[in-house]
C-alpha cells in the first residue's frame, strides 16, 4: 500500500467486498490458523457499566497474509431508537513491518459477511455434493448473510426455515425466492427431516434442535453461540456428528461446543479445525451417512481479512480516501 | 462533539496538548479510577514472532469523562533504521453512548507527555513543598520529559543525574539549563544522598537505587518498570518508603513492586493509589522525613484521557480534519 492512512467507510465496504471475496479471505486464513501461520491475540470483551453496552476487541496477525489489526466496537442495545445500527464495529489494520496505522475500514457490513463466508465455507468443504435442501434456523437480519452465501455453495432446491418468532420469516422466504429457491416455513422436527444442510443463526440460550430430529448425512453450520451460556443444538446431536470448528479454544469455551465439553459427552480432541479440511491434512466428509458439524464462533482473523481485501479493492478502485496520521 | 471521525495527527497533538494538559487529565484520572469511575481493560501484550514487534492494546473506559476507548501500537525495533520511532501508537476513541468511532489520535507524542504527567502528579501530590534537588535516573528520549513536566511541580534549583550509558547526559543536561536548572552528573549514591525528588526512567532489569543511599524525607517517582522482569529499585526501598501507584493490579504484576511482594517484603494492601491521595481519601505524605515511592506503570485511562483532551482542543482550534467513516 502507498504512504498515508486508507480509510474505507461502510458503503465503499459494500461495494467493493463480494461475497466470493470474503469466502476466499475467510478459507485463506482459516487455513493459515490451522498450519499455525495466523493467531488470534485473546479476546477482551467488557459489560462497561454504561447505555448497556458490551464493548471490546478481536485482534490478531496473520503472517502469510501479512495482516495485523484489530477490530473494535461492540453492541448497543439503545442504538436502533437513534437511527443507527445496534452492532459498531471498525477495523484498523497496522503495517506487520513498522506498527504504523494503515487503514481504518467499517466493520459493520464486514462483520456480517464474514459471518455468512464463515458457513459458507463450512457448506463447500463438508456438506454433501448432492445437498438439495438448505434448512434455516434463525430469521434476523444477519440470516439473510447467511442464506445468500450458502446459496453460492449447493444447487440448492429449496429453503425449509423456522424462527422463534415467526411474524420475521417473511424478510427471509423473500431473499430465498429473490435467488429462485422455494421456501417453507416449517416446524423444527420438519426442519430437521427435510434438510440437507442447516444453519442455526439465533440468539437462544437452549437447543432448539434435537438429535432425534436430524437425518444421516445432515451438515450442520451453527452460528448463533459465540458467548457462554448461549445454546442452539441438543448436546447430544454433537456427539453423534463429526464436529468441525474455527477456534477450537472458542469452541470449547463461548461456543456450541461448550455444552458438549461440560456434559463429558465429546472431548476437546474430538473437534478439528476446519483449517485442516482446508489443508487437506483432514479428509473431512467420509461417506454419505455421516453428520458433520461446523461450531462458528467468530475469530478477529477473519475480520482483519476481510478489511484487508476491502482496504486492498478500495484503493484498487479509487474508492478509499486517504489522511495524514 | 459534531458529527464525523475527527483525525489528530502527531503534529496537531504537540500543538495543542501542553504538559499542564496532560497533567490535569492524568490527575482527573487517576482520581476517577479510585472513586470507581473508571476502569482499564485487561492489556492485550503479544510477540508477534515477526520483526520482533511487541504489538499489543490498553483500553478502558472513564464514565465520569466519558471516555471510551483502545490505544494501539508496540515497540518494533528495525523501525529506527527506517527513520521512525521505534514505538509506534495510535488511539481510538468511541462514542459511549453509541459505540461509534469518534477521534484517531496519534499516540507516540501523547504517550511521552501522558508519562511525564505521570510522575509530575505523583510530585505535585506526595514531594515536600521545600525540594529543591531533582535527581535523574536516566536519560533516554523519555527523561527530557518526565525533567520539564517535574519542573512545573516545584521550585527546584538543581538537577542530578546519573545515567548506566553516561554518553547520553548532554542531552538532559541541555534541557536542564534551558529550564534555568543547574545540572550535575553524578553518581547514583551522590544522586541518593542530594535528591529531594528522583524520578527513575530506564529500562534496567536490576536495582539501580538502593535503600540506603536515599535520604529521608525523599520522594521517588519509578517510572521505567512496566513489565516482568523489570527492576530499577532496591527493594527494600519499597518497604522503607510509602508506596503508591497508579493502578495496584499492575503494580503488582509488572510495576516496580513485584519484586518487593515477590520477596515478601511489602504486601498489596500496603500500596495505596494515587487517586486516594487526589481525592482526599488519603493523607499522602505525612511528615517530612517520610519517604513517598510512586510506581507508576502506565494504564490505557491515561492514553486515552490525553487523547480526548487533544481531540477537544484540535477541533476547537481547527486543526483537526475530518472523515467520513
Amino acid at each position: 500500500m502507498a504512504e498515508g492512512l486508507l480509510i474505507v467507510g461502510e458503503d465503499v465496504c459494500a461495494d467493493v467486498v463480494s461475497s466470493k471475496d470474503a469466502f476466499d479471505a475467510v478459507e485463506a486464513v482459516f487455513g493459515a490458523m490451522a498450519r499455525g501461520d495466523a493467531y488470534n491475540f485473546p479476546v477482551i470483551r467488557e459489560a462497561i457499566g454504561y447505555a448497556d453496552a458490551l464493548y471490546g476487541f478481536k485482534s490478531g496477525f496473520d503472517r502469510a497474509g501479512k495482516t495485523l489489526g484489530v477490530k473494535s466496537g461492540g453492541y448497543w442495545p439503545g442504538n436502533m431508537d437513534k437511527g443507527l445500527t445496534n452492532h459498531q464495529s471498525t477495523i484498523f489494520l497496522f503495517d506487520p513491518d513498522t506498527g504504523m496505522l494503515q487503514a481504518l475500514v467499517g466493520g459493520n457490513y464486514l462483520t456480517a459477511v464474514r459471518t455468512a463466508a464463515s458457513s459458507s465455507v463450512s457448506i463447500a468443504h463438508l456438506a454433501r455434493p448432492d445437498a438439495k435442501v438448505l434448512g434455516m434456523v434463525g430469521a434476523g437480519h444477519q440470516s439473510t448473510f447467511q442464506l445468500r452465501a450458502a446459496a453460492e455453495q449447493r444447487n440448492f432446491e429449496k429453503v425449509v426455515a423456522w424462527n422463534p418468532h415467526p411474524e420475521m420469516l417473511p424478510r427471509l422466504a423473500e431473499v430465498a425466492e429473490g435467488l429462485g429457491l422455494d421456501f417453507d416455513a416449517v416446524s423444527p422436527e420438519e426442519l430437521g427431516a427435510e434438510a440437507d444442510v442447516i444453519i442455526t443463526i439465533t440468539s437462544a440460550f437452549e437447543p432448539l434442535l434435537m438429535k432425534d430430529w436430524i437425518k444421516p448425512g445432515t451438515h450442520i453450520a451453527c452460528m448463533g453461540t459465540d458467548t457462554k451460556g448461549k445454546q442452539e443444538l441438543d448436546p447430544a446431536l454433537l456427539a453423534a456428528a463429526t464436529v468441525f470448528t474455527d477456534e477450537i479454544a472458542q469452541s470449547v469455551s463461548i461456543g456450541e461446543a461448550q455444552h458438549a465439553i461440560a456434559a463429558g459427552l465429546i472431548a476437546e480432541a474430538d473437534i478439528t479445525p476446519i483449517g485442516a479440511v482446508i489443508n487437506g491434512t483432514h479428509p473431512g466428509r467420509r461417506d454419505a451417512q455421516e453428520i458433520t458439524l461446523f461450531d462458528g464462533t467468530g475469530v478477529g482473523l477473519q475480520d482483519l481479512a476481510v478489511a484487508s481485501v476491502a482496504a486492498q479493492k478500495a484503493e484498487q478502485a479509487g474508492k478509499a480516501t486517504r489522511a495524514a496520521l
